[in-house]
């Protein structure tokens, strides 16, 4: 593996910084466009269905990520590259990310529904891996003008002059009663299937879980402060770096979902495990999640409390969470 | 009642804009304030939980709503003045809001939860009401700098400049198989009691009936393209009115929660009936929802597709919301 010094680090992280401004603003160029409806010159057409965007909105996909694939091939001809659109177009769902070579890890577009209705939390997602580590984050939702980035030593930041998370001085503890008073966040994702314990089912159980009043659900209820959707993995775990949600719990998501998040995240001092509750969850072994596990659950940046360390906290809350919730069934070849 | 010339109305409305971004940025202060940790002095404060920062919320929210209530009597003497912090303080619930008096409709803090979380989606909401109905709407949102605004025949806007919705050109028919490729917005809200049949059970079922596979839930399937919660009804509103929502349903909210967001997304070309489905979802009558009716269901703006009127699109997808959905069981004196 080749050695990547510490000046060199910083000069990818300047550089993987400029391409999220660039790619997302492609992405905002896209978005514009169909304001005025000529992005596919349908300002000429009578009556307009939403669904037609999605042909534009696919284009606007690959066009964003050949951009950025090009930007860093030209830059970095020595580097791996893992892309959303490039790996979904492949018949193969094996884990690609390695140990040996430096590796991005690209969604040019995560929240493709969200961007299809123009939802602003629409982002554009670059992780630079070593190692097979996430070491550099940079998210940029442009709608919302938000740009998340972060270098391992370097701290995690919104809008490159906000440290994560936004409360520090000092970063607040979990609460007592934990996942009482948390924000929840959690996706209804594309499984609808309506199977007797199919995923749909499991998820939306917990979901009823971690929100019904304590003592409801025969024990299981959560009572958190709030349950909240964004339909976007990313931005969900962004929002997590920033302290503002609490616990993200999910399954499905691909590991250009979540590289760049759990970079950002971990930078800023948060948790990323398994979703999928272990045997025992009082006991088990609180595990880094793997990046390409499908499963996540995280838990944001804590301080100490006067009887705990931060992550003992956060490690209180995970198994509170897994007490709560069903395994999840995706699957995933090699890992 | 006074007459209003239109002139005067402009003025009103010039006013209560300059108040909303005001207002907007006493929020972000606070919030702002809280991220140095010096709102309360808990910078000096070695262990800190969240739940400290409820009572900085709490005093930030009663500020802004004495300053917007100062605000507007020093303005318009004669103008009647709802706001939510002061009514929740009364003991009556009844609905205040007459055809008789200018009133303005004021919610300083919408989204409380996310304030106190500093989940983004938080915002002041700010109506002003003649002969009972909301002719002006203001919401923002400070930490996305959202700026919703909208005068009867001046259009509604974002920011100012980017008329809503966002795509107008034209403005897209509601899909042929809604909710089947819709945004479907929905809270969780505070009531989490775990009793069969009680609003969190009538309220996940029509969410999973919204979200499941077409065909499934006995025929109830809606496959909505996404299910999203934003924890603040007045931004839901907001987001319906920009077309980034197709479909709000909640029940529970104040008029204060809404009056600003039904001002803009009316504006804007939308509509909104009640939550609750009546005997015959298939022909009732689409009527207004009253204002403080607790019950409210919004379709975002419409245009025409080869078959049918945008009005025609939007009550479709009204029945087949309400062929889904439960009734809630939300009350009020008066209505």
């Amino acid at each position: 593996m080749p050695v990547i010094s510490d000046d060199q680090l910083g000069e990818i992280y300047s550089f993987a910084v400029q391409l999220g401004k660039d790619a997302g603003k492609l992405l905002m160029d896209g978005a514009k466009a169909r304001f005025a409806g000529t992005a596919d010159g349908s300002s000429d057409i009578a009556f307009a269905e939403k669904d037609n965007a999605v042909d534009i909105v696919t284009q606007t996909d690959e066009a964003v990520e050949s951009f950025i694939q090009q930007s860093i091939s030209s830059r970095y001809p020595d580097h791996k590259f893992i892309g959303e659109e490039t790996y979904s177009k492949g018949a193969s769902r094996d884990y690609l990310i390695d140990s040996t070579t430096p590796t991005w890890c690209v969604d040019p577009l995560d929240g493709t529904v969200n961007y299809t209705h123009l939802f602003p939390t629409f982002c554009v997602s670059i992780a630079f891996i070593l190692d097979g580590r996430p070491v550099i984050g940079v998210i940029y939702a442009p709608f919302l003008d938000q740009l998340f980035s972060s270098c391992e030593g370097r701290g995690a930041w919104l809008n490159e002059t906000q440290q994560l998370p936004l409360i520090r001085s000092p970063i607040p503890s979990i609460p007592v009663k934990a996942p009482s008073g948390c924000i929840f966040a959690c996706e209804w994702g594309k499984d609808r299937r309506d199977r007797p314990d199919g995923n749909l089912h499991r998820k939306v159980e917990s979901f009823i879980n971690m929100a019904a009043e304590i003592g409801g659900r025969q024990g299981k209820g959560g009572m958190v402060h709030g349950v909240r959707s964004l339909g976007s993995a990313t931005m969900d775990l962004a929002y997590t770096a920033m302290g503002s949600v609490d616990v993200w719990w999910e399954g499905g998501c691909w590991e250009w979902d979540v590289a760049a998040g759990i970079a950002i995240l971990k930078e800023a001092g948060g948790l990323v495990t398994s979703a999928n509750p272990p045997e025992d969850p009082s006991t088990a072994e609180v595990l880094d999640a793997s990046l390409g596990s499908r499963l996540y659950l995280a838990i944001r940046p804590a301080g100490p409390s006067h009887s705990e360390t931060g992550r003992q906290g956060q490690e209180r809350l995970v198994r509170e969470v897994w007490k709560r919730v069903r395994a999840l069934d995706y699957e995933r070849p090699g890992i």
